[in-house]
């Protein structure tokens, strides 16, 4: 079935679900995949089961002989010592992660080399190689969900830095002492321009007696207030959705600036399940707020600020690019 | 008298002075030098002239015979179109310099290849090479005077970006929406860490009646407070100046943990006329509100945040080294 190129698995593995890929990292093409649910209350030598199974699966599927792979990568959601393949932590997924050698367990089981990157990273990588990066030397990815988190491309290679935990584009400041972001610190572009920081704008302004139709989603008992609900509400014009929206944008566009700014990439790529959700519609009030904050505003017009296009399998596609050229010792 | 090495001319173009050097690009040495007024009333013609002058007197100075340059280097305070060595503008120099061709001009006459770069980039590539970042594959640099300014060390070179715009240090944003930064732009790390910042929270705390010694100062018609009079008046206790200088501080350190977090740098370096002046004392609490603010503060315990080692010498060091690398393409 694949003829020509280089074979190897990609996973992404999400606090919610899970996603393994047999991946043509020349092509970007996918042979086989799986998806899960992660079901993290397994602990981490469960899920890492689920995610053995799950490659088992995309396997078969592909019909593809194991030997012709070179190796697997995983994307994980939190920091990791990319040298040993030793999780640091992952937050979301519960503590039994912290100093869980998810490569070796992996590779000892599925008996092949397994490489564990950071899954924004690596979904940088995915939209760099076959995504809206395709082409570009430099790039960075931003990817705006739960939270916001992303990647820098320079030279065509994945920015991994001096000890493996550069590229937190999502935690870099926008208002010193500002709201308390995810990491614990304050100010970051995260507290402002993730889909929980318009969440907790739009939560703040109902409790503070604003009208909004969001008023009774949380009314009915809905703990999260998901892309999906949202967009809804943004779309029928609830002005405290607008507001919280509006506002994330131009945080967003503040951020972009600043990585433009220090960095002068070709192009910045936005993702994530806002983005996904609400489409290239969302982009355009972020570009304008990004070239209004450019430094160099006639040299920096021609930054090209896209929409991401590989969707959920960035990540587990430039977890098998990045697997390949790390094993392959390009990386 | 120059034995071995490559050899070239660095130039330091500054508002106030100009600076030229005979520079063994190989080894850091400067086999003769000469200082001069810039004159900026002169205009780019002018000022161009002066810059020739200069280069001939340390080129006298240092007995080399000419044929042995390789080229030279001009680092200016402003952008620049760096394929073309024509200057975009010198906002500190005068409208004149506003699309002048000064590698062309000062080609001709010193009858050598030009090459012209952004002053603090060039500044960077010095202490990389023969300063406080000798040995290091990537740093930060960040020279901290009447502004804000630095460049990025990537893989041992100087990363200029795609369009030549990279390196905007001092532009990167800390409070958005905030104070008035030199670029017409709110809220960037200039405006909060620069000499001028200090300055104006002093200024600011005297007209609203605060004590301070440096009132004295301003009544007397000083025009500037200079690093001197600050530097004293911090040495003495003076409350005004020792809450502005430890909010230039805390966002020295703020900046620098946005460049360590986005990344992650073997080194950054500080320099520039406030540092010269008060010295790794002045450093020590920016390291400490750097360090707080370090997303992944286990691993970054090793970022080396280190005094500038070369002086006034680090931009046309720097601007003789680049030279050197881009007429030989290795840059």
């Amino acid at each position: 079935m694949a003829e020509k190129g280089n074979l190897a698995i990609g996973v992404d593995l999400g606090g919610t679900s899970l996603y393994a890929a047999i991946v043509n990292t020349d092509t970007g093409q996918i042979y086989g995949e799986a998806k899960r649910k992660t079901q993290a209350e397994l602990g981490a030598v469960g899920v890492a089961d689920r995610v053995a199974q799950a490659v088992e699966e995309a396997l078969a599927q592909a019909g593809i002989n194991r030997k012709r792979l070179i190796g697997m990568g995983v994307g994980v959601p939190g920091p990791i010592d990319t040298e040993t393949g030793i999780v640091i932590r992952l937050t979301n997924l519960g503590p039994t992660w912290e100093g869980f050698p998810l490569a070796q367990t992996l590779g000892r089981r599925l008996k092949m080399p397994v490489v564990v990157e950071n899954d924004v990273n690596v979904g940088a990588v995915g939209e760099h190689c076959f995504g809206a990066g395709r082409g570009c030397s430099d790039m960075v990815a931003l990817f705006v969900g739960t939270g916001l988190g992303g990647g820098v491309i320079l030279g065509g290679q994945l920015r991994t830095g001096f000890r493996g935990s550069a590229g937190e584009v999502g935690h870099m400041l926008v208002q010193a002492d500002g709201e308390l972001c995810g990491c614990g610190e304050r100010g970051h572009a995260e507290a402002y321009a993730s889909r929980t920081a318009i969440e907790r704008s739009i939560r703040a302004a109902i409790a503070a007696g604003e009208p909004s139709m969001l008023a009774e989603v949380l009314q009915q008992g809905c703990s999260l207030l998901t892309s999906k609900y949202i967009e809804r509400a943004y779309e029928a014009g609830d002005s405290v959705t607008v507001r919280a929206i509006q506002s994330a944008q131009y945080y967003l566009g503040l951020l972009i600036a600043d990585c433009v700014n220090l960095l002068d990439p070709e192009a910045i790529v936005v993702g994530g399940g806002v983005l996904e959700r609400m489409g290239d519609a969302y982009l355009e009030p972020v570009r304008g707020f990004a070239r209004q904050h450019f430094l160099n505003k006639h040299a920096m017009e021609s930054v090209r600020i896209v929409a991401a296009e590989l969707g959920d399998s960035s990540g587990a596609v430039g977890a098998a690019v990045q697997a390949v050229r790390r094993l392959k010792g390009a990386a």
